[in-house]
């Protein structure tokens, strides 16, 4: 059975929700990895508590400030991971900042939502896959694998199943038009990175986590937990086969 | 034979290129439309002298500034629109304007070009479609027609196959993420605006014009007169099966 086997990891978003579980869960595996990188925009903050009190257990967790507005705040945090990292690759990048606002119906759309759910959502994962891509391919040179996995270089996009324009799920419940704009734009931009990152033997995957029950979501079908437990799983078997797909927290593949 | 009968129409970004071609076909047609509105950034600046000369030519075809960035610039736009329609529906809006950054590799992208491009492409026909949504629905209502088609409400969003994302089209020839997100942004938001409206019996569709030699391609396989000739006959087939999928010139459906 494959196993996740990554020498580093970087989560954005990690203070909450699905970051926040992933980091739990990363530093609680048997082969954990040496180096697990916590990003979020306020690591002092009251909402950053818990994160710190994980990393404060656990040797090579480390919280890192990323606040995606500032150009220069995206690339401080590279220089401190390649420092930290003495020389060695990033194994695994996991764009997992996200945010949605809650426009349940099309009219109610507006312009500054659409915008700023975009930067978030597309343009942060650009960005700071941009700027920990000397380290992605240092990565993938350094590894003895042939072929593509998480264990070797990868960039995991976070994405949603409300993004998939074939499907538009869940429409019924929620129109959010910026959220799903944005994460169609997110698949769009995971796709570019597959084509453009493969002859670096880089994967790229866009990855929905379930309906999970997030502060975001304010529902959910899915403990975080469960969600978690499946995605990284998923991520233990994805090869140079899967790259630029999208699939859902169990490695099922969805329709773009 | 189908033949587009729209009573008025409305054409964004129709100083030049494909918007300017659309309403010189359109007036030229012997079942030409009473009303053609032709919106442009800067109705008295140079580049809107070609489209000047051909309104003076013509009856019906007016010129009315829209600036995507003024909301109020939108809104003043339907409320001129809704003026001279004396009571009457808008029965066609092309949301035609569009631009691309021509950054032709991702490690040059950036977050400028990115939030622009997006906000022409996709957050400027979310505006113009709330702001004439009235009288879409206006000219719905009015229409004796079953279903839906061209002739009765639609809105047709000017998109590219450079945004879908599973065929990446002319990858090797320019990465162009900027574009390429957007678009599959804007086939999204077709999607979600064919659901949200399809009770309102408004047909929406997004529709690759072809690789067309205009200002923004720099090239091209295709002659705008082509192009244009195609999509409105186009037009002129599309019915209720056709909402909320995306087309090209030819009428060919293309993968999202």
């Amino acid at each position: 059975m494959a196993v996740l086997n990554a020498r580093s990891v970087l989560v954005t978003g990690s203070n909450r929700g699905i970051g926040l579980e992933l980091v739990r869960q990363l530093v609680g595996k048997s082969n954990r990895p040496e180096w697990i990188f916590a990003t979020c925009r306020d690591p002092e903050g009251p909402r950053a508590q818990v994160l710190k009190d994980l990393a404060a257990k656990h040797q090579g967790v480390e919280i890192i400030p990323l606040v995606r507005e500032k150009p220069s705040s995206v690339k401080d945090a590279a220089t401190r991971v390649t420092e930290r990292l003495k020389g060695v690759g990033l194994t695994l990048l996991i764009n997992n900042a996200g945010i949605a606002r809650r426009n349940l119906v099309m009219e109610a759309e507006t312009p500054e939502d659409m915008s700023e759910v975009y930067k978030t959502n597309v343009i942060g994962p650009m960005m700071v896959s941009q700027a920990f891509l000397p380290l992605l391919r240092k990565a993938s040179l350094e590894s003895p694998q042939n072929g593509m996995s998480c264990s070797k270089a990868a960039i995991v996009n976070i994405s949603s199943d409300a993004g998939s324009i074939t499907n538009l799920f869940l429409w019924e419940n929620a129109q959010v038009v910026n959220y799903r704009c944005s994460k169609a734009a997110l698949n769009m931009l995971t796709r570019c990175q597959s084509l453009g990152y493969a002859n670096d033997k880089i994967l790229c995957i866009a990855l929905h986590p379930g309906f999970v029950e997030t502060d975001m979501t304010g529902g959910g079908l899915l403990s975080v937990n469960e969600s978690v437990q499946s995605i990284l799983k998923t991520l233990s078997h994805l090869s140079e086969k899967d790259t630029g797909t999208f699939v859902n927290w169990q490695g099922d593949v969805l329709p773009w």
